[in-house]
């Protein structure tokens, strides 16, 4: 069928104030913030209600008609991108919070509130929800699901599919599946939520969730360690999980390269004094603050004395603690000094980081002599940041520097996404990660939940 | 084809180490404790590792042979029962535990472990392996993973499938997933992992796991509370998350009833010596006994001066802790008292817990005026279960009372299994907790992955 004819469909079934023609578009933004390039949507689906989803798909079903589904779009691998005959499906519209419930701690939202919103709404309810990543005031909780979103503090309390008790979804024949339960506990047949959570809009679109809210911290102690090798950055971490009693909440470990370069080129000002190997920005939360930063600062003082911390400080207000983490999310203000950077998600076991690590940074400097390379990462995760900088080649070199990456992470059983996705970034490298076996399976699922593909076609495989 | 040509095909590829037909099962355990009926199998399959078992699942799909896996054989609901013309895969054998990596904190294990071992095992390493149920010593990581196991310490640690970071899995065409990963961040295409787990060994046979390990707690902290009304004790669940700083790692909530027939039919000790409407087993784990304990005891005072709590004893030894858990794990000897008992592990929303109750209470007596109903569960988790005894009955009432207690949890959009499964047992049930679309969606993957249906048909649906 041609392509006015869906587009008649979509008007017909759901009138012109849910379906936008490009000619209305004007400046509205159409693509994510990972720099590939992407088609514009041959229309735009605004929903206001999971029935709106549906009736869209079912149109959509019927006509074959390929659907890209947008959130926030601050996605870094092209995930929510048209790439060409695509309607966009944007859940702009479904931003209601639907309740808060906290005699079971749960907060039940549409796909389309902003993280942020969740964040401030869980705080004025008494509650903590702590899923956080930089892009907090634009990223939805859509699309926090639909990528699986990590971010800092997964340390403690695991990533976006870890904070969902249940949600609801439409399929791409426009049927509802709802599973909007409030419960930690329920083995009930196959577990779609978490099949459904990191699909990336390939398997159905996520319409609502029931959050799962969890106490608010009330003590948090903030320190910046310094270390004198890679062995004392993985014993740091074991000792603080053993002794913090499961209050570690970040555990950020930056190389001296990411550090210098940092420090080099932003206007921040050094915790400690001197130069180290490793440096670690150690976060704990409590719920009592007297007693909280006391076994702090004594674990520190054990630390230093053992010789695992060479050098500490010790936040003494927020001032302190938000100047530690402006270094660590220096990564935002890299367009200033190296525009044309290349950037990696990776993951590993913790056992391997380091090696890993070396590993990078020989290959690359070996290849590129003056190579920048900087390295940081949630090491309790075992995910690490890359960051590499060829001077001059003005972003010639991304698909060289990336086989270099991609290859390291396949000799180390490493995953070549640990919390961005697949999108169509990382695409010809999931087999590095996944096995044939594995990738045959995933399509046999994507077949038979969208046999007509028209769910985020090209993304994944 | 003929039967004799499956086995003797199995025969060929296997060798008769690896199949036992059923003259030589002698006295051999082949069914769950569901106390459900099942078959013999028509021949009995035990593999030393993953490629015995891909060679062995190549033969049967070749055959379109119906194939029951087996771990302990001590699952509720019938699921690993061969319901007749099924070949049993027993992975009794492939019980090594591969590797303890202490910096990663994983263990690598074959499915065929008991629980109880890689318990010990994390000990033995300084780490904790947190899932606990009273079958420990004959279940299998396996089976565990087959039915994603909750147990006691889910409220802090999460189920079976939060202790897991990778799977190697073997398709019912004998292709081998291999998933071993030991990174907690890996987004890189459809989590295969999570829908394997808990699907009750109808989409793949699970051979290999990673487990995640945790710190061995070093404080224990456990009290026996009696509470006024069911309000004070969503209070105390509220107020212990909040303040004992992510420590509470039991919530054991036992209604009058259950805890006077228990103390009524068992040689046990009162600890307390009043009688009250609702007790709590509340146990908090930590890193520093002395803080943990004073900062518990303060905890329990507050409680106790704001109203919240009536009555409460603290343990002071391990003996203390264990009498109170033993009155918890009084459902292991019902059968000497209630022999033929109706038995339910449902869940549901933590502000419904309460009327849930008192409506299945109600329920039952309306009809049974005589019915003996004891109630008590992991209130953090939502989980309830409930157990009733209709005096001269001798179990002739099962059907009617599944249908009072699953109609309520129908109301209460609830789950018809909150840890067990569906296996067999709850199958006619699946629909009061899962939508038409969400059945509809696992068919369509059950047909993907196991498109001759000869992994453990029958079950879920």
């Amino acid at each position: 069928m041609s392509k006015s004819t869906v587009i008649d469909a979509l008007l017909a079934e759901l009138g012109a104030d849910l379906v936008q023609l490009p000619a209305e578009f004007g400046s509205r933004k159409l693509h994510d913030w990972s720099g590939l390039h992407g088609a514009v949507p041959t229309a735009l689906i605004r929903p206001r209600s999971t029935e709106d989803v549906a009736r869209a798909l079912r149109v959509c079903h019927a006509f074959s008609q390929p659907v890209v589904t947008q959130g926030g779009l601050t996605g870094l691998v092209g995930g929510a991108n048209a790439l060409g005959g695509e309607v966009a499906l944007s859940l702009e519209r479904m931003n209601r919070i639907v309740e808060v419930d906290r005699t079971s701690a749960t907060m039940t939202v549409e796909a389309g509130v902003p993280l942020q919103v969740v964040q401030e709404a869980a705080l004025d309810a008494g509650f903590y929800f702590p899923l956080d990543l930089g892009a907090r005031g634009s990223c939805t909780i859509g699309g926090n699901l639909a990528t699986n979103a990590g971010g800092n503090r997964v340390i403690k309390y695991g990533m976006m599919r870890d904070q969902v008790l249940g949600i609801e979804a439409v399929l791409a024949n426009g049927e509802v599946t709802s599973g909007m339960h409030k419960m930690i506990k329920n083995n009930s047949g196959y577990d779609l939520r978490h099949l459904l959570i990191g699909s990336e809009g390939t398997l159905a679109v996520i319409t609502r969730a029931v959050l799962r809210l969890r106490p608010r911290p009330t003590a948090v102690a903030t320190a910046w360690c310094a270390l004198p090798d890679y062995d004392a950055v993985t014993k740091l971490l074991a000792c603080s999980q053993a002794q913090l009693s499961a209050g570690v909440s970040a555990f950020e470990v930056m190389w001296a390269g990411y550090y210098d370069a940092v420090l080099a080129n932003l206007p921040l000002r050094a915790p400690l004094d001197k130069h180290y190997p490793y440096y670690v920005l150690l976060e704990s939360v409590g719920s009592d603050p007297d007693r909280h930063a006391e076994a702090f600062e004594a674990f520190l003082g054990d630390m230093l004395e053992a010789g695992v911390v060479s050098d500490a400080a010790l936040a003494q207000s927020e001032a302190d603690a938000q100047a530690f983490w402006t270094i660590r999310d220096a990564p935002g203000e890299y367009p200033k000094f190296i525009p044309h950077h290349s950037a990696y998600d990776v993951s590993f076991s913790i056992s391997d980081v380091g090696q890993v690590a070396a590993h990078c940074e020989q290959r690359l400097q070996e290849r590129w002599p003056d190579a920048l390379v900087m390295i940081y990462g949630h090491l309790g995760d075992g995910n690490l940041h890359i960051v590499v900088d060829i001077p001059g080649s003005e972003g010639r070199l991304h698909d060289e520097i990336d086989r270099v990456i991609y290859d390291v992470t396949r000799e180390f059983h490493g995953s070549v996404s640990a919390e961005h996705g697949i999108g169509v970034k990382k695409k010809a490298y999931l087999g590095h990660t996944r096995s044939d076996a594995e990738i045959t399976a995933m399509r046999l699922i994507k077949t038979a939940l969208d046999p007509r593909s028209i769910l985020n076609p090209g993304k994944i495989f």
